[in-house]
């Protein structure tokens, strides 16, 4: 950020009186701009035991497979958002959707949201950001060849769940490390 | 927002090639300004069966009770976040948090987190954001005094499970009205 989105004059950063942080902060008419961490929502639809999985068709890690999810928007709510994406993703509609799994990725700022639902009636497609979606049961999930570390283990505590048999308790995790970069 | 932050020159509103909502869009770099949803993180603390809440000194809502809570800062986790909070509004240290609560609030673009929590030794202060704070049992909470009904749902849900006596499994709900402005 060079320049105040409401009056275009440059900003600095300062800490301002009360804060702690350094924000960016308007020369001319010192309005603080804060910056604060993203949601990503997304879904793990499930069909028959096996999960829907997206072959991403857009950079980062295009070619890779991931659940659908993306940025959370504006005046949504958050199983809104992991629906909204399953559609735009796979051309898919969930129900029963459940919180699973809170991620936080402090190190690029951002919140992942999974939602564990049902797949409507098996049906799927292939939206404009996936090269190709599929169902997997798991043995079949291409694990060397997924996009995204909180989708691997999204995965494996799903079937892990379903193994022990007392259903889908809500798991809460932190990725330490920043996702490598392509 | 008005002018693009990066180069100052005016933005318009338009819908990106590839998308299907309006972005402020800078005329001059044609910069992408995506605007998302905030999260709010925020503590139960619990000493010996009763919760501290905060009386806030800032608006809105000055002079109602709160659970300590704000938005969450970048680079920090949301249970960092909510420790935080807690220490800056009520001089607190808490430990055991779990995952308590999710709300939606699409009206304002927020995601508010609560976790509920053990206040550390049962010593509590006042942060500069607090006129006064305090611990509270069930039949002394200020029901008519709370600064927002997410606070007030959070308290009557952890005193119902309480009494239920079969733990605190983690809640999802969405606030569909705004709440009331000052």
């Amino acid at each position: 950020m060079k320049y105040c989105s409401a009056c275009g004059h440059p900003v600095d950063l300062k800490i301002p009186d009360n804060d702690d942080r350094e924000r960016f902060t308007c020369t001319q008419c010192n309005l603080i701009h804060y910056s604060n961490p993203k949601i990503i929502v997304g879904c793990l639809p499930v069909f028959q035991g096996r999960v829907l999985l997206c072959k991403r068709a857009i950079e980062p890690r295009r070619g890779k497979w991931t659940l659908p999810a993306g940025f959370m928007e504006n005046n949504e709510t958050t199983s809104q958002g992991a629906e909204r994406e399953t559609w735009e993703e796979a051309r898919a509609r969930v129900s029963n959707l459940s919180l699973y799994y809170l991620f936080d990725v402090p190190g690029i700022s951002q919140v992942y949201l999974f939602y564990l639902c049902s797949l409507i009636d098996g049906h799927y497609g292939v939206g404009p950001e996936s090269l190709e979606t599929a169902l997997f049961s798991e043995s079949e999930i291409p694990w060397d060849e997924l996009a995204f570390p909180v989708v691997a283990e999204t995965l494996r505590s799903y079937f892990e769940d379903t193994k022990a048999g007392k259903g889908y308790p809500m798991r809460v995790d932190t990725v330490v490390r920043k996702p490598r970069n392509v």
